[in-house]
């Protein structure tokens, strides 16, 4: 299987690779670095990233630039990267994405418990992780040939010790955990669901 | 109760509306007609308007401009009908309204069901509601002053027969249920909650 890995080498990124390549052909995408470059926040790069890579089977996204510090900088020029980042950079990924998807391929998003469960200076990523959720679900029913959606959303992340105390009392998500929900999304059957590790 | 009440002319406005200025002071604020005219997509255009009111105890929302039409449709561009309107410009009145609302005020939002229920056609509107709705609960933990955010979540209006079809087996909300709903949330004591008339 042909998967596209945006986000391919961040915390999560760099782990689910390691543990994809094995089996997969996994283009590894990235602002910097990686075999392919990308600008999620620009729907001519994306165009032009699915260009050069062609027809896949699978696209996972863990790319979710947000927002993150007090509410009192939350304003219309900062909640736009949120906006720009984790929401309609994904949701780009998705409307450009589905014109070089194989038939019953798929596309899997990251949002995360903040959607449900917020915490202070993470507002931001409440409303773009609830504006990929909600897309997610309206998309489900609306892609061709068989082409499935589903997002995967973690609570903090265990490799990521740095955002442990923005998040009093919540079990990290183990990389492990993380692994098993975004392969029950590539390689099962489900669609327009919101995966909990 | 001094009430801000924008989408005051639309087809929820002008019941809730009615309803309400029996017994408080209600601002009819719309985009055209009403005691004040506010463009909730732009920035200026709020600030001019909160400044125009000054203090109030609670501003409700029922503007929700969407992109509504086939999926084909749906690219970055059209995708920002959403974006703008039912998500950063009630997002916006929150952001910007908080400056002017009275210690121990409201606001209420307008999402709606197809943020878990999608339909086709609506995908964006899906996006803007989860948006709307997770953002809600970012920011009942934020707000100062004892000041509550809540969101209202009907299903299909029962005053908006033509969008039946597009809802089928989809139960309309009754216009009394939605004023039940609003007045929980303006009246009651409940933050950060989507509240299903």
């Amino acid at each position: 299987m042909k998967i596209i890995f945006v986000g391919a080498t961040g915390t999560m990124g760099s782990y689910l690779v390691k543990a994809l390549e094995k089996e997969h052909e996994v283009v590894r995408v990235a602002s910097k670095g990686g075999d392919v470059t990308v600008d999620i926040t620009s729907v001519a790069s994306i165009e032009d990233m699915f260009r050069k890579i062609g027809p896949f089977d699978a696209l996972i996204s863990t790319a979710g630039p947000t927002f993150v510090g007090p509410w009192e900088k939350l304003d219309d020029k900062t909640f736009r990267q949120g906006v720009e980042g984790k929401m309609m950079g994904q949701i780009n990924l998705v409307l450009i994405g589905q014109k070089y998807i194989n038939p019953k391929g798929s596309f899997t998003l990251i949002t995360g418990a903040l959607t449900h469960e917020p915490q202070k200076n993470f507002a931001n990523a409440s409303a773009a992780n609830g504006a990929v959720e909600g897309f997610v679900r309206g998309a489900s029913i609306e892609l061709k040939n068989g082409v499935r959606i589903n997002a995967v959303s973690p609570t903090v992340i265990e490799d990521s010790p740095q955002y442990f105390p923005f998040f009093p009392g919540e079990i990290p998500t183990t990389m492990k955990q993380l692994e098993y929900a975004f392969r029950k999304s590539v390689f099962g059957s489900v669609t327009g669901m919101i995966i909990k590790p």
